[in-house]
C-alpha cells in the first residue's frame, strides 16, 4: 500500500471526471451552441507542460471530428517575441492546471486583441486566467498535491472532448464521454508490472503513439522523467522510423499505446520491426512476440488513449517508488512553474 | 580528413544556398505577390523527419513576422484518419526532400480539396508532391546522398523564410537571408570539439531551444540518435524547467542553442539553473560558469538559429567517426521513409 499524495490523486480520477461532466453540463452546451454560431477557421492552443498534452489530444480530435486546423502557439511568441498576432474567426483554448503562469495569461490577452475569443480549461477558477478567458470550463476534479499532474490532465483532456462532442453534435462521442468514469475505475485496474520489472534499473526508453495516442505518449515521456528519473522521450509511431529507430536495438525498451483504431495495423508493423532490430517492446495490444499490457475494453478510438494513461498513472507511482524515489516530490520541480 | 558523402554535402551548404536563393528569385516574388492577395487566416504545414524541424521553424517564423497562425497537421489526419478537413483561406506549405513520401502526398491532396491552396519545398521538382503541389519551390541543393539531411534541411528553411520576406515585404530578412552563404561559410569554421570531447562516450543528453532555436533543437536532438546513436532529446528552454529538469543532474550533458534575441537573458537563466543542479551545460553564448562554444556573428535574430545548425553539423559527422560509427549509413536507416 502506497499513501502517497500522487496515488490518491490517480484513485480519484473516476469521480474527478465525473464532477468534470456533471458540473460544467451547462457551460459546455452553451459553449457548443457559442462554437456553433462562431464557424471557427482555427483553434488556438495555448498550455505548457501535461497542459499541452492535453492541447494535443484536443488537435487529434478536433482535426478528425470538426476538420478545424488547431495551431499550438508557443506563449513565449507573444510574451517574449512580441508578435502581433491577427486571428479573426479564432478561438483559443488555454489549458493550464494552476491557471497562473503568466505567460499563458499573457497570451490569451495578446489573442483577445488579435480578435479572438478564448475558453480556458483549468482547475483554479478564481485564478488569473480565469479572470482573463471570455468563458472558463472549471476542471471541477479537487486540489491536486502532488507535483505531477494526473487527474487534472485527464479532466483537461475530457473537458477538450466534451466542447468538441458538443460543438459538433457527436452524439457517440458524448454517450462515450459518460461511460469514462466506469471504464476508468477499470483501467485503474490493469496491472502494468511485467512492464516495472523491465524498467526498475532502465536508463531510458521510447514511449510511441499515433493520432490522439500520440499526446499521450508525450504526456507517459514527461511522467517517467518527472518521478521515475527514466530518459523516456515520445514519439509518433510513423516518425520514429525517420531518424530515432537508429537507438531501438540491443534490447532499448519500447512502450508501443497501440489502440484499436485506424492505424493499428501500420503501428503493429512498426512494433515489430523494431523488435525485430532487437529492441525489447511492450504493447497495450495483443501482437504475436511482443510483450502484452492489460488494458481497459474499448469505449471509443478517440477516448480509448485517455484510458491508456490511466492505466499508466497507477504502474509510474509504484515505479517510481521501485526505484527509490518520492512520487510526490520530483527532484528539482516546483507545482507550479511560472515561465514569462 | 573525411571522404563521407555527409561531410561533402555540409561543405556544399553556403552553395546550396546561393543557387536556392537565386535559381527561386522570379518563382518566390511571385508567390509573395499571391500571399499577398489571399491573405491566408491559416497556414497549415506537412512534413515528418528533419523536414517537420524545417517546418517548425517556418511557423516561428511566420507566426512572429507575419502574425498568421501556423498549424502542423499530421498526414495521418488525411490519410489514416480520413479527417474531412475544412481549410478555407488556408496555404498549406509541404516539405519533403525526396517529395515521394506517400502521406505527404495524400495530405496536399486532401487539402486542396478542403479549400486550400499548396506550396511544396522540395528537392525533387519532378516527384509526386511537385506535380500534386499548386505551386513548387525546388531546394536546387543538388543531390544528397547521405542517409541524414543536412544541406536539404537548410535550403528547406531559407525557402520558407525567402517566401515570408517576400510576402511581408520584410527588406531587413530579406537582406539577411542575401548575406547567409559567407556566413554560413563562417558557420562551417567553428569548432565545436570541446563538445565532442565530452559527448564521444556519453549515452544521452538534452538539447535547448527557444523560438526558431528550438526548431534546431529539435533538428540537432535527430541527428545525434541518427549519427552518433546518443539519446538527445529537444526540449523549449521554456519547457525543460517542467519536469525534464528532473533529468539534469550529476553531469548530464545539456546544449543551449542560445541565441541573441528576445530570450536570450530567460535562456540563460535557464542554462545557470540546470549546471546549478549539476548538469554539464554548454552554451553557444558567453555566460559565465557555463562552457561556450564558438558562433558565427550575428546576422538576424530569425536566421541566426539556422546558423548554430551549420556549426553543429560538421561537429556531428566528426563525432559520428570517433564513436566508432559510419556518418553516411546509420543503423536501421533508410533514406526515403515511406509512411502510410
Amino acid at each position: 500500500m502506497t499513501h502517497s499524495h500522487l496515488a490518491k490523486e490517480i484513485a480519484e480520477i473516476p469521480q474527478g471526471i465525473h464532477a468534470c461532466l456533471t458540473n460544467n453540463a451547462a457551460r459546455i452546451s452553451a459553449l457548443g451552441t457559442k462554437l456553433r454560431s462562431q464557424d471557427p477557421q482555427v483553434i488556438i492552443t495555448v498550455a505548457r507542460g501535461s497542459s499541452d498534452h492535453a492541447a494535443a489530444y484536443f488537435k487529434y480530435a478536433c482535426e478528425i471530428i470538426a476538420g478545424v486546423p488547431v495551431a499550438s502557439i508557443g506563449p513565449s511568441v507573444a510574451s517574449v517575441y512580441a508578435a502581433q498576432l491577427r486571428l479573426p474567426r479564432s478561438v483559443v483554448l488555454a489549458i493550464s492546471q494552476s491557471g497562473q503562469s503568466p505567460d499563458i495569461v499573457a497570451m490569451t490577452r495578446a489573442a483577445h486583441a488579435a480578435g479572438a475569443s478564448s475558453i480556458a480549461l483549468t482547475n483554479n477558477p478564481d485564478g488569473a486566467l480565469a479572470t482573463e478567458a471570455t468563458h472558463t470550463v472549471p476542471l471541477c476534479c479537487g486540489p491536486e498535491r502532488s507535483v505531477a499532474a494526473t487527474k487534472s490532465f485527464v479532466t483537461s483532456v475530457v473537458g477538450g472532448l466534451a466542447i468538441l462532442a458538443d460543438w459538433r453534435g457527436d452524439r457517440i462521442l458524448k454517450d462515450a464521454l459518460g461511460a469514462l468514469p466506469d471504464a476508468s475505475s477499470e483501467a485503474l485496474l490493469c496491472d502494468w508490472s511485467e512492464l516495472s520489472d523491465r524498467l526498475v534499473r532502465a536508463p531510458a526508453l521510447f514511449v510511441l503513439g499515433r493520432g490522439a495516442g500520440y499526446a499521450i505518449a508525450c504526456e507517459t515521456a514527461l511522467k517517467f522523467k518527472e518521478t521515475a528519473a527514466i530518459h523516456a522521450e515520445a514519439y509518433s509511431a510513423a516518425e520514429v522510423l525517420h531518424g530515432p529507430a537508429a537507438l531501438a536495438e540491443r534490447a532499448f525498451p519500447v512502450l508501443g499505446l497501440i489502440c484499436e483504431d485506424a492505424a493499428q495495423e501500420s503501428f503493429r508493423s512498426t512494433a515489430l520491426r523494431l523488435q525485430g532490430q532487437g529492441a525489447d517492446v511492450f504493447v497495450t495490444d495483443r501482437v504475436e512476440g511482443l510483450t502484452r499490457l492489460p488494458v481497459a475494453p474499448p469505449l471509443h478510438p478517440l477516448i480509448d488513449p485517455l484510458l491508456r494513461v490511466i492505466s499508466f498513472y497507477g504502474f509510474i507511482e509504484a515505479l517510481s517508488r521501485r526505484r527509490g524515489l518520492s512520487p510526490d516530490t520530483p527532484r528539482h520541480l516546483r507545482k507550479v512553474t511560472e515561465t514569462v
